[in-house]
């Protein structure tokens, strides 16, 4: 099984370990959080001319980043598991000092005085920022250019949180920091054959993320497994007075072990998502088999119009994106790459009573997600319906028919960012060479589960999240 | 001074007593709850053919309530202050085996099953409902046909709560109870010379009551007395899992004592509120002066923008109203009163980015109106800037300039709407025969302090609510 070994030597594959591994090699000294660190940045400056996921490279910040959690190491005071691990951050989440840009030229330049809060979090938990990595321009598309997918360099890595997706199957950083609204962390997840978790809404702090839709963004955690997810979950949750759409919860999300129980859990899998190519179908089955092995009783449920929440999300997104847009494009129209200004734009026919109604939508999958979760512990749905399409493709063909590549993208990822549940994409299997995936839903606020289903199922499935580059 | 006495002798001008007085009148035996309905009644069977405010008497219901209060009275069995004292309700307001049309013809002979929130806490309470009151159809409007202003039949009583104002300047019922998306409450008790509390957004249970914009719709008390509405405030007020935007809030208001001490107040009086009559003016600084005899300390504050509030307050209700409607204008566009139906349908064509505006709008002048009272206990504004124009004249000249009916009469409320902050109001002084009125705003939940301030005022001012008909 990849990622679990505790027994390999200092200098070998530095750049494969995990957040968990890491952990055990700096406190076992038998790797510093420097050497980590150069490892890490020597590869970026190796090979991300090729991936092209970071849009700026932090080295000095993270070297001296690095020497303070080193001397922490040997000082004994130990901030805990991510003290000295390196992390990357999409271009949209604020981080003082550092260029911010939402991969645009229309904020080209702009650097941040105050941390955004998850990052604040993180960053007292002792992570080491290796830089910031590409989004589709202000988040808005399923895309990345120009970051190019670790798998196949002419494919799709997804998006908007593309850069940091490539980033983790690149083997540039071990974890990374993405935006959702309507499957942002979800989609180059499962492109790229990482793990990823939009967490319940309210969950993780956006205060200092530049917004897409303050309705249906989250800010949640990627890795390469469940469980480092869930160590990144751990500092980056909790209340925020800065974040109005903040919750205040008792009790925390905890990581999961690294080979959590099961048994006897209610899985329910949803059978109505959409059609799919056979190597997402073979995926989701090798999942279900997988979840039966950890003794988890998995039966079916229907979501009612599971497949329309995209267009409910879309509608959200266009208006309260063009509302937000509207004095930047009066400044800087021109600096807006075409596409997405057009989208932005029209944002600003939308009616208000449509955008009521999209609202209204929100609140009736809520009530068909609860009811499907009171009697299962979590639910199972197919990631992506497809694997990575070519990159610049505008349609692509899933089952026969042909669909709008970036509604096909989204339409099994956004019915999540409408209920505010958490939701996590893990890779499920190959085809063509190309991970697919799957998605894990659980009620709201109950990541523990999520994520404990999550990595039991990636533990038996033992596929490798590193490409070969 | 109206309405403390305290020595007046039973049957006499029963249908002018306070809640106050009557509560004592039954506790002294000198009047039971069942006279005080069939005199009521009496009234309202007589008069009503001339002022209209009642869509639905409910006599038989209401002598069997006051023969239950009588029962309680005689029984020792004592529910407060509200025991056996009349009310009625705006017709939006749902009152088991009642009907509650709206006063439209889309619902007539429409009964609903459960009661709205606010009349069970009042039912329990031991009130007695004489019926229920017109509203502009809807609440849709500040005018509210066909009820007639009792001070002046061929004036504008105001809307949409203007069946309850009527009912309240004519003695037909001691208390009210309205709702209130941009003045509906303060406006018609502003022309009836009644007193009307516009409450803290989430502090009354808005279930049951039919919507117009449910993000500006308040349900609030009107009654002849601060103290009265405070009396009436006591009952309604509280948390109800029913109501989505219903808020938990340690302690409760508490009506003002007849004689509240409000000396060493800092009352803001806010100067921009736009043109107004000389009587305004004039009712204005009687206010001042009270306030001033009763210790408070009184200084000039500016709230930015003021008078424009009320085009964001519109801009809500259009795009809320559309989305309500548009299943029952489907269903029944032609039982729709013409300017109703227009009005709905112009919301149709609002976009969502305007929409977006606006509710930001609300965010901005909360800040404002909470800069201004971190340093006064309460502000006072103007209420209605002219007393009550002609029935159905569609423009009013204030100050010299002419202006839309409808907007002159909620731009000096729908602030409130917007803040979501407590709003009193109440009268101030006469012109040409009609009243005027002042508003008296506090901090969010502060209903105690606005109504002390406002009953400090009333008592001080004398004036008569009952207009002779």
């Amino acid at each position: 099984m990849p990622g679990n070994g505790a027994t390999r030597g200092p200098h070998t594959d530095i750049h494969r370990l995990s957040i968990d591994e890491l952990g055990r090699a700096y406190r076992g000294r038998r790797l510093s959080p420097v050497e980590a660190t150069e490892t890490l940045l020597t590869r970026v400056d190796a090979l991300d001319q090729t991936v092209e996921s970071f849009v700026t490279v932090t080295a000095d910040r993270a070297l001296r980043a690095a020497r303070r959690a080193e001397a922490a190491v040997a000082g004994g005071n130990d901030r805990g598991p991510l003290l000295g691990v390196p992390v990357v951050l999409k271009d949209l989440i604020d981080t003082a000092g550092v260029a911010t840009t939402a991969s645009s030229r229309v904020l080209a330049g702009r650097v941040p005085s105050v941390d955004a809060t998850v990052w604040r979090r993180l960053r007292r938990a002792g992570m080491v920022l290796l830089g910031k990595v590409h989004t589709h321009e202000f988040a808005y598309g399923s895309a990345t250019p120009p970051t190019r997918n670790p798998w196949n360099l002419a494919k799709l890595p997804g998006g908007s949180s593309g850069g940091s997706a490539a980033a983790l199957a690149a083997a540039f950083s071990p974890a990374a920091v993405g935006t959702d609204t309507a499957g942002s962390i979800r989609i180059p997840s499962g492109l790229c054959g990482v793990v990823g978790l939009k967490p319940t809404s309210g969950l993780v702090s956006k205060a200092g993320v530049i917004p897409l839709s303050t309705t249906l963004d989250h800010v949640g955690p990627m890795a390469r497994s469940p469980r480092d997810s869930g160590l990144l979950l751990e500092a980056m949750a909790g209340y925020d007075r800065q974040d109005p759409s903040s919750r205040r919860r008792r009790g925390r999300p905890a990581a999961p072990a690294v080979d959590p129980s099961i048994t006897g859990w209610k899985v329910g899998f949803i059978t109505n998502t959409g059609p799919m190519t056979p190597g997402v179908e073979a995926g989701t089955q090798a999942v279900l088999a997988a979840l039966a092995e950890a003794g988890a009783k998995v039966d079916e449920v229907t979501i009612e119009d599971y497949d329309q929440a995209v267009d409910h999300d879309f509608t959200i997104i266009a208006v309260e994106a063009a509302h937000y847009h509207r004095p930047l494009l009066e400044a800087h129209r021109d600096l807006y790459t075409e596409s997405v200004r057009s989208r932005i734009e029209d944002g600003f026919t939308i009616t208000g009573t449509a955008y009521l109604d999209a609202l209204e939508a929100m609140r009736r999958y809520r009530r068909r997600f609860d009811d499907a979760l009171s009697d299962h512990d979590v639910l199972v749905a197919p990631g992506m319906p497809c694997p990575a399409p070519d990159a610049g493709a505008d349609q692509v063909k899933i089952g026969g028919r042909r669909e709008q590549t970036d509604r096909a993208m989204c339409r099994n990822t956004a019915v999540s960012n409408l209920t505010g549940l958490p939701a996590l994409a893990l890779p499920a299997g190959f085809e063509d060479g190309l991970p697919v995936g799957v998605q894990v839903i659980g009620p709201a606020f109950a990541e523990s589960a999520v994520l404990a289903a999550g990595q039991a199922i990636w533990l038996r499935l033992g596929l490798p999240a590193v490409a070969p580059l």
